[in-house]
């Protein structure tokens, strides 16, 4: 089935799917072998494993360069995070097209403005206007080939400090212009904002949320307020911090790999997640005896 | 002081120094904060992390720009692992002045062929003519613009099966090319080889280890041989892959973060690894009130 | 029709087709316009035109990222130039890949070593091995998604001072190893090579020219051959360098653009080239009124 | 002298000097090689070239490296049009930043908004807010390490349809920011409004000034009003293509070269812009004599 397909098929299904983070290859990679059914292309992460910031300090071809790389090694679907769509409704266009060639299956895209700022960063960020952001869902949609590639839209308004009337009014008018899912992001440490929401949106279309504040609440509860498709956003990025920390730093102060080599994946592990044996077989079919690497 | 003078004196001091492997700007960061005076971008770590093999299938581009991030947040040098230097001496030539230009403090270039292999993962790989590697190592002496960007020449002789006379060799007329150090790869699981060749060695130049597979060595019998400098090459990345392994594993089994939020790097820890703070004190500075996004 | 299928039905049709070099997505657009089938995108123009050399200068990732503009704005197949396949089998295996993403139509590999030298620009350059190159295209074969996609192998045994013998040999064991046509080349003035060779090919398959250099042979005597295939390698190029040798040389000297202005495109040239129409249509279907940047 | 002061001098020197267009390495060759003492990157020419439209479709870091091989290839000063710095005053942090590792000598940036439209495609373009840009310009002046690298900020009000009220204010408020020469615009087919300007500027910094449109003005009315710097902004890419198209249509309709051969430049004239001796030489000093290429 086609990565689209399979995208498509979690946000429309009646069970609540998830996707996991990843920011490059090796995690996406990681992300597949444990199960899960689709890849959560994270701005946060993505920017912060690159070394800079989530404000559109890489530039939209080198995050879709990264992009290409997870792709290339899995064969689940990708949902990018694709800020404010890197400009107006002309350069989101740019961007479906070149994120379906790439076999992405979709893009997640925010109400903000260019250059974005991560949104649990600072209050009262401006938000898009609601005709110019529905001008923009509309092209994109227009401009996709594949009739399964999903574009879902992010609602920033609770972010912003907005209440209901204007996160509904923003939800319907981004359905409306065909978004395939919406996103209603909160950052409350509870999930009152996302209850709240669904108790009237009555299920127009398939709810995406990202409970990183809201970590405590049971996941039975999005299950019975229909959510469709849950997000772990950056979980994997912070793993790793935490794990590479500890391990620098013991490094450095023992200076010896000792108390650390039984601890940490293997080489054969890393070769493993590189599929160094289809490379090996290769060889064998298509290189002469005398220029094998490998015996 | 620069980060070339910086790398070079790690080559030159009297002290047994250290690098740290880091294979983007996220970890390139963690290295330094954890005080390690240098990073190795290793070939390896950074194919792993994009997603590809550790055969040139990333592109010299790719990794320049890979190698670029992680420059651009750091402090200390960064010693690339440039493969062969991805072609013959007029590639390695490019690669010099696209490195010193990105401020890259050096590159450690392997006598092997290209479309190289790793090291660790078959036998008897054919190796570069000997007269072919020096005339590489002369065309990027003569190609740096800054008397202190450091050629380390790899010596791959003892992996591909060869003995000490072999190496010895090697060595000495990479030396006498004009490489800044040695790098002498064993991939045994004692450090009998490293001894050999350093009995022998007689301190022509700066030495270099990578004691991947003999760790258990303690590393004062390294300072008692003389190395000049020890590449922790690939332990960042392993930490990673285990601990993003089991974090994955957890959270697509409890379909919930509850068990997984404590025990990963905050979202602030995100922030500030990213610098995120500079950012909110230059917008307070050039941008218009009106315009700031953070308040 | 796919650009693939339409690449293929050229080299398979018994009119003889002809491929018009371009070395940027603005010659591309031109030579479509012009009324060719089918685009050329050549290694030396391209390298000449980023201002390197044709010695693999260029990472090959930047080569297909030209190669993607080129695709982007025309719809004719375009024939990439892609020197050894930039590596052994497995880099090729990959280019595949990136190319059909990209809706490149085809790809030809020459039987030369990495990183190689332009055909026309020294003698007795030595040749890739037989057996290799053949396990080159059988990898490339295999890889390709799409059937159409075409491979063609360009036979150097003529440039490197070998004879009919040497390669008949060739052509006979890539054609064998399912290249979907063969490149003949020759750098004599007259057309005696390929003369003599199709005498003796006896039409096992498509067969491609490059009479860069005996271009003085008429048109109609390769169609006598059976060739079917006529690449102009790199005219547009070389029409545009001599050009803006002129123009900047006449504006230099006279201070002026009075006698440059009338004989050089005009602006809405550029602009109809860049297709700006139908941004501006789009602007009025997506944008609303206010943020409208064209009244 | 270093690139960024050979521009600085030309913009500080009692002289009129004058930019010539470029839009890759090639063009960017041939404008040096005909005398001219600085080049301009045209946002216009360069994404024309790569077949996209003025509208940032090409990303700033596609747009960087196509300057980067612009810059590698020649010894004397480039400025970059920046656009708008492709977003906010962080955006041009990182670009400066960048630009300065290449070796580019300045950037012209513009008080509009992003995504940019060309100053000649539509009217009434809205303006970016002056407080901003003046933000933006401390910004740049505030990142560059090098005291010479030039910030010349575009002011577009006289094409947006403005008076020289608004752009005498907005000259000034730049001028004081920092800028280290305005750059007035006009799409008049005169030079009214630079000569307007010019009376009341009163020489308070550099002025750059752009006649495509009001070409027929002689250039030595420009030196008695002090203005510094010409652009000669896009003619090397409307010769290109006016010839370009001459001589595809020409092969397209003869299916042959004879008639154009004499009339493009040679294969030798190529092999030298690309400055193919170089690497002969460089060959015979590193390659032992069986790997040479060139014999």
């Amino acid at each position: 089935m086609k990565k689209t397909t399979q995208l498509k098929k979690m946000l429309q299904s009646s069970e609540l799917e998830f996707l996991m983070e990843a920011h490059n290859g090796l995690s996406a990679r990681i992300v597949e072998q444990s199960g899960f059914k689709g890849i959560w292309a994270s701005g946060l992460a993505l920017s912060a494993s690159l070394g800079v910031r989530d404000n559109n300090e890489a530039s939209w071809t080198q995050v879709l360069e990264i992009t290409e790389f997870m792709s290339d090694c899995t064969s689940i679907p990708i949902l990018l995070d694709g800020d404010t769509g890197y400009g107006n409704f002309n350069n989101l266009r740019r961007l479906v097209r070149k994120l379906e060639q790439r076999d992405i299956a979709g893009v997640c895209i925010e109400d903000k403005l260019f250059p974005k700022t991560n949104s649990f960063l600072s209050d009262h960020q401006p938000l898009a206007d609601i005709d110019e952001f529905c001008g923009k869902i509309k092209a994109g949609k227009d401009t996709q080939k594949d009739e399964d590639f999903c574009i879902i839209a992010r609602v920033e308004a609770f972010i912003a400090g907005w209440g209901l009337e204007e996160v509904l009014k923003r939800a319907i008018a981004y359905h409306q212009a065909g978004a395939d899912a919406v996103l209603i992001h909160s950052k409350k440490t509870s999930s009152d904002e996302i209850d709240l929401f669904m108790r009237e949106w009555d299920n127009r279309g398939p709810v995406v949320i990202v409970p990183t504040k809201y970590y405590q609440t049971p996941t039975q509860t999005f299950r019975d307020l229909n959510i469709s498709l849950i997000i772990w956003a950056n979980h994997l990025l912070r793993t790793a911090i935490i794990a590479m920390q500890r391990t620098a730093m013991q490094i450095y102060e023992s200076e010896s790999l000792i108390d650390v080599e039984e601890h940490i994946a293997t080489l054969d592990e890393i070769f493993k997640l590189q599929d160094a044996d289809e490379l090996q077989q290769a060889e064998s079919k298509y290189l002469p005896q005398t220029n094998r690497n490998t015996l």
